[in-house]
C-alpha cells in the first residue's frame, strides 16, 4: 500500500514537472495577439494528458526510470505539445465553429492564429529536441508526425466514399491517432533503457490503446446524450467521414439498404436534423455500436496479452487500470 | 573568363543537386491525393530558388566549400522547402482564390490539403537535419521559422490599424520574409568555415537583401500592368495590411488627408475598384513609391558597403548582380 502511494505521489510529481516542461518549451512573446490566445487556451487547462502519463509508465519497466526522469519528463511534454498542434491545425481543416459543445480554436481566433499557433508549437518542439540532444527520439517524433499526416490525409480521401471499408479506416486511424500512443510507449520504454524485445511489446500496446481510443470516441456520436438535440452531433457523418459504427453496420444487408440512400444523399448535400437520427437510429438497429463495443473488447483483450508478459510492476497496475477505463463504454 | 564560366558551371551544377535533395526530402507515397498535388505543384517548377543560391554563393567565402558541398547542397534544399512550406501555409490564412493572378494552392486543392502539405514539408527538414547531423543548422532554422510566425503575427496584429508605423511594418518583414534570407546566408557561410566576423556580415547582408525584396514585391501591386483593371491587385490593401509605399505617403500630411478616409472605410467594408484606384493615385502623388524606391537603393548601398569589405572572389560579382536585379525597378 505504502510503496503504491508512493508510486502515485512520484507520478504526479512527474506529471507536473511535465506541465512545466510544456509552458517552458511554449514559452513565447505573444501575449495580447491571437496566436497567443490561442497557446494561452491549450495550454491553459490541461486534459488528462493520457500520452504524457503512458510515456513515463512505460519508463518504469525500463532499469534506470529515474535516472532519466529528467529526459523522460521533457519527452513527455513534447508529445503533449505535438498532440496539441495536432489538435489545433485539425480544427483550420473541420471549420466548425465548434467541437464537441466547445468553441474551436480557429472559430473562436480565427485560421491566422491557428496556422501559426500549431507552427509555432511544432518548431519549438524540435528546436528543444535538438537542444537536448533527443536525436533518436526526435527521428521517431518527426516519422510519427509524417504518419499523422498520413492517417488525415487518408481519411481526406475516403470522404463521401460510399465503398470505404473498414479495413481502410483502421489504416487511417492508425496513422491519425494510435502513432503517437504508440510513440509515446516506445519512448518511455526506449528512453529508460528497456530491451528491444519490450520496447516493441510497449510499443504495439500504445497502438492498441489508441485504436481503443479512436473507437470509443467515435461511439460517442452514438451515445452522447446531446444525440438526442440532433444538433451538432454526427459532425463526422455530415463532413463524410465514416466511422467504425457507420462502417461495421454497413457490412450487413440490412444495414447496406438502409444507410446506402443516407450516404448517397448526404454526399451532395446537407442533411436534415430528421434525416441524421434516421441514421443513426439505423446504425444501432443494424448492430453497428454493438460490434463497435466487440471489437474494442477485443483490442482490449490483445492489450492485456501484452501486459500479461511484462513485468508485474505497480505501473503494469496503473497502465491496466487506464485501459479498463477505456474498455468501459 | 575561363574561370567564371567554370564556377558557373559548378554552381548550376550545385542546383541540380539541390533539386534533387528538396524531391528526396520530400519524396512520398501521397499520389493521387490532394496533399500529393499540393507537393507535386509546389516542387514542380522550381522558380527562382533565390535563398538557396545565395547560401551558396555565401559558402564560397568559406576555407572549405567544396569539402562541404553535400552538406551545403542539402542545406540549401532545406531552406527552400522552409520557404514552400510557408507559402504553402500563408496561402490558407489569405483565403484568396488567387495569388498573384495564379490560382492559390488551398482554391486549387483545399484547406487539408495546405494544411499537411505545410506540416508534411516542414517535419521532413526536421527529420533529415537531424538525419544528416545537421544540429546547429537545425537550431537557427527552427529559431527561424518562429521568426516567421513572430513577424506573420505582426502583421495579423497591425491588419486594418490606422496608426501602424513604418518601424511596426519593417519588424514584420524582418521576421516574414528577411530572417529566411540572413539564415541562408548565415548557413552557407558557417558550414564552409567562415569566421564568425564574415558569418555576421553575410547574415547582415541577407538581412538587407530580403528587405528590399519585401519592399519590391510590396511594389508591384503600384507599378504592375494589371493595376489597370483594378482586379486582384491590392490584395494586401484590401486585406488590412499596409505595405510600405502606403505607410510612406501616411507619413506626408497631404497623405494623411487622403488616405486616412479611404483606410477608415477600408476597414469596416469591401472597397471599390474605383476607390481602390484613387488610393493608388494619392500613394503615388504622395511620393509613397518614390520613397519606397529609395528606401530600396538605400538598403542596396548598405548591402554593398558589406560586399566591399569581404574578398573579392567570383561569386562576390554573382551576388553583386542578384542585388542590382533587385535594386533595378
Amino acid at each position: 500500500m505504502t510503496e503504491r502511494n508512493n508510486a502515485w505521489i512520484k507520478e504526479e510529481l512527474a506529471m507536473e514537472q511535465v506541465r512545466n516542461n510544456m509552458l517552458k518549451i511554449a514559452e513565447n512573446s505573444f501575449a495580447g495577439t491571437s496566436t497567443g490566445a490561442v497557446l494561452d487556451d491549450v495550454l491553459g487547462s490541461f486534459g488528462k494528458m493520457i500520452r504524457p502519463r503512458l510515456l513515463l509508465l512505460c519508463s518504469a519497466f525500463g532499469p534506470s526510470p529515474m535516472e532519466k526522469s529528467e529526459r523522460l519528463c521533457m519527452l513527455a511534454a513534447m508529445v503533449e505539445l505535438t498532440h496539441l498542434a495536432s489538435l489545433i491545425h485539425d480544427d483550420i481543416i473541420d471549420e466548425a465553429p465548434y467541437r464537441r459543445g466547445k468553441p474551436s480554436i480557429q472559430g473562436k481566433y480565427g485560421k491566422d492564429a491557428a496556422v501559426y499557433a500549431g507552427d509555432f508549437l511544432i518548431e519549438r518542439v524540435h528546436y528543444w529536441m535538438v537542444k537536448e540532444q533527443l536525436f533518436d527520439a526526435a527521428l521517431i517524433l518527426s516519422k510519427t508526425v509524417e504518419d499523422m499526416c498520413i492517417g488525415e490525409i487518408g481519411q481526406a480521401v475516403c470522404r463521401y466514399d460510399v465503398n470505404v471499408t473498414a479495413d481502410q479506416y483502421l489504416n487511417n486511424i492508425k496513422g491519425k491517432t494510435s502513432s503517437l500512443f504508440s510513440t509515446a510507449c516506445k519512448l518511455g520504454a526506449m528512453e529508460a533503457g528497456c530491451s528491444s524485445d519490450v520496447t516493441e511489446k510497449l510499443r504495439c500496446f500504445g497502438e492498441y490503446l489508441g485504436i481503443m481510443f479512436q473507437f470509443r470516441d467515435d461511439l460517442l456520436d452514438f451515445t452522447s446524450s446531446e444525440s438526442a438535440e440532433g444538433k451538432e452531433t454526427h459532425k463526422d457523418f455530415r463532413d463524410g467521414i465514416y466511422t467504425l459504427p457507420v462502417l461495421m453496420a454497413l457490412e450487413t444487408p440490412e444495414g447496406k439498404e438502409a444507410l446506402l440512400p443516407i450516404m448517397k444523399e448526404n454526399a451532395s448535400r446537407s442533411l436534415s436534423s430528421g434525416e441524421i437520427a434516421q441514421m443513426e437510429k439505423e446504425v444501432i438497429r443494424c448492430g453497428g455500436v454493438k460490434r463497435t463495443v466487440e471489437e474494442i473488447h477485443r483490442y482490449a483483450a490483445l492489450a492485456t496479452e501484452i501486459l500479461d508478459s511484462l513485468e508485474d510492476i505497480p505501473e503494469a497496475q496503473k497502465i491496466r487500470r487506464m485501459l479498463d477505463k477505456l474498455e468501459s463504454i
